[in-house]
């Protein structure tokens, strides 16, 4: 099964890794604005490392956020052309002292390299670099099919700029199928092909009750609490057993097919092991009648991320803050529409604001939920690829995530996509201590090499 | 009525005025460890006051918090003793960015002073230092009465040490009344005597649920969120009508006398200026049934001040936190136990966990309701002199707020307080643009003179 490319990857392990821990330690939190040097280092990065392999046109294209790194090689004339995804950008890595090393001073233990955006996705991303430049180190300067990329650095923000670049410039990005590695195995050696995303709708609720923060003894009993408020808001959106309440959420909801359901019945879940190891609660929650994966993966809820405002300090202060917040996310699942659902959250949301409160909504990261259909050449011949590597038969499952630039690729470019991850369950994307297991860094650019051979021929 | 101890105060007003911006200047926070060494620079200005002033055993006393600060002049032999309490700790400054002028640079706008501590109670606690002064200095370094003073810098956080000092030294605090002066004037140019204050219970309620951050796409539906389940269990302890729905909240509480209440319904007060000008909701909340007096001074209630944990920074970040908390007070009225009130509270909380959650609760700033009797000659003569500086008659009100120190005075000292204020309504206590109208800091000065020597006589 070795190939010359697969052997240049083998050999330059140490220097691959070495590169990826040069660009995780630029800590491009998209989010925040204080990183907005960051991000743009974090793109000259990929653009210096597109260069360097020999890919062509290469360029930081701006926008109104972050800014876009493209790249394309395209001549392998009578092959496919892939669009090769993935983001630069990461998330805040709040609360710092949950971390056992710092997020961006990329540390190895146990076979596994820790740091903000290891996984999500700089490593995952940078597997793609790293496979292209295994193909043409090894193929005299060429590739066996065409490819472009398109890295974007706004991911963890909504993606507005790369939705806007590919709904405006369907022509630049023409392909065959795009190549997202952005997802997770369902278990260790266990290779994995993604084919559902659920959607989203990110919202923040601002509650405003008096005009300035007041004393709660001078006016306790008169003055309208916002946080008291928001919580009879929120406990009216989501019952004890995890049903949202808002009218017409569920009435577009599908069920998956019976096989569909059938195959997840088959995957190797111990549900009270994932409950202790991977979440640690005293109890999963959730609709009741749906098993886990059904719940995480085939339907929607809604979570609270945080509620600013107010005291938040050590010790006692009796404020009624004059405004509060709940940031509120619903995660979709087909054939929710986001922009549907998103309507219906905020015109129920306005019909159920306590007696002097006045609330205003917004939101962002409007997702659609994605469902790929498994019977093309590009997941066949993705499956066979990591099959080959992993020597073990390739499972298909959804990801309760949301990847919306996935929707984009089929609704502009009509095209579909491979969704080919090496991310694990406790890889801890979005928490402290997130890591890349370095023998998936490793397998995922070996996959990629022998996917796109397995293409050309 | 005038007397050379008010023509000296009259004389000495810009000098007193900017000795107490001396004070104001220093960051005494007590709730914010940082500040430790400003709330000892505060004890230790205060001390050297009374020192100043001709005062005997000026003593900082150090507990296991925030330094106590006595002194005491006990020469007029056969008059009452009055004991003088205050404090020179403030509430934290924050949102910062909502005062017109930093909190700790005092400074003059419309015959007001804004600074933090201006008026809660760096300003009303430094009227009882004029006041002496300028009694002692016209009167050949004597006082009318005799006085015993004990300024504190914990009330913002509980008053746990004066609590214990009280309880443990009542022999050294031997007194026939206190004097407070941390409430308010019902309205401008209206002497006003408080007579009543509310209880209350400060908690903070932490909820867990998974061991670590989780992402909201990986595991939205399975994993328990804390800040819903702490929204579904604000929205079980009130309702949308202000009424607290924990079993047993209600059990002790007594109605107001119908003569207090018919007093109450002759002060001037107009509800929609109150809402408009005061409180500036579109509504007030409250109990149906129950008049804006009523409400705020002679029934229980129960606001949250914030909410800590999860992603409070802008923009979107998926996180399902491992915790969240609610900072969650409740005022209580005659006959309504503290500690009673925090069994009830933290039993019936226990008892409305959502699944997968674990909860702790912890309370401080336990504080008995109060009510102060009128018929005795302490409040008649602070009745009379202050009628006699604002040439009006004085009104008993009582107050929302909690001063816990007032009951360890009757409790263990066994004596009545005269809880004698010059705030005024708008003064932004606990607020943004806290200030101190300046000509109630000299006629509380001048009431506070003529207080003592109508006892002397």
């Amino acid at each position: 099964m070795s190939s010359p490319a697969v052997e240049y990857a083998r050999q330059n392990q140490p220097r691959f890794l070495a590169e990826l821990k040069d660009l995780l330690r630029i800590p491009s939190v998209s989010t925040l604005p204080q990183h907005k040097t960051d991000v743009e280092r974090a793109a000259e990065f990929i653009a210096s490392q597109m260069r360097a392999i020999g890919l062509e046109h290469v360029a930081i294209i701006q926008t109104a956020g972050h800014p876009l790194v493209y790249a394309d090689w395209l001549h392998a004339s009578g092959k496919p052309t892939a669009l090769c995804y993935g983001h630069y950008d990461v998330q805040p890595p709040d609360p710092l002292n949950e971390w056992t090393t710092p997020p961006f001073e990329p540390t190895e233990r146990n076979q596994n390299l820790y740091a903000r955006g290891a996984v999500d996705d700089k490593g995952q991303m940078f597997m793609h670099l790293k496979a292209l430049e295994s193909l043409m180190q090894s193929g005299a300067g060429k590739l066996p099919i065409n490819v472009r990329l398109l890295i974007e650095g706004e991911e963890e923000v909504g993606g507005e700029s790369i939705a806007r670049f590919i709904r405006e410039n369907p022509q630049k990005l023409k392909c065959d199928f795009a190549l997202v590695s952005d997802t997770e195995m369902y278990a260790p050696d266990l290779p994995t092909l993604c084919v559902g995303l659920r959607g989203m709708v990110y919202t923040e609720v601002e509650a405003r009750g008096a005009k300035v923060d007041l004393h709660s003894g001078m006016y306790g009993g008169a003055a309208p609490n916002p946080f008291v408020a928001l919580a009879q808001i929120i406990a009216k959106l989501k019952d004890e057993n995890g049903r949202i309440l808002i009218p017409g959420f569920y009435d577009r909801v599908t069920t998956p097919s019976s096989e569909e359901l059938q195959d997840w019945k088959a995957l190797p879940f111990d549900e009270e092991d994932y409950r202790q190891s991977e979440v640690g609660s005293s109890e999963l929650t959730g609709e009741p009648g749906y098993s886990v994966a059904e719940r995480t993966w085939a339907r929607p809820t809604l979570d609270v991320h945080g509620m600013p405002g107010g005291f938040v300090g050590a010790g006692a202060k009796t404020v009624i803050p004059a405004r509060a917040s709940a940031k509120i996310s619903m995660r979709l699942v087909p054939e929710q529409r986001p922009e549907e659902i998103y309507k219906l959250f905020s015109d129920y949301v306005k019909s159920i604001v306590p007696r002097g409160i006045q609330i205003s909504i917004r939101s962002w990261s409007l997702a659609d939920p994605i469902i790929i259909r498994t019977d093309n050449r590009f997941v066949h011949a993705a499956k066979d690829a990591m099959k080959e590597i992993f020597g073990k038969e390739t499972v298909y499952i959804r990801s309760g995530g949301s990847i919306p630039v996935v929707a984009d690729f089929e609704k502009h470019l009509k095209v579909p996509s491979v969704m080919m991850g090496f991310g694990l369950p406790d890889d801890n994307l979005h928490a402290p201590n997130e890591k890349f297991h370095i023998p998936n860094f490793y397998r995922g650019i070996e996959s990629i090499i022998r996917f796109f051979q397995l293409l050309s021929s």
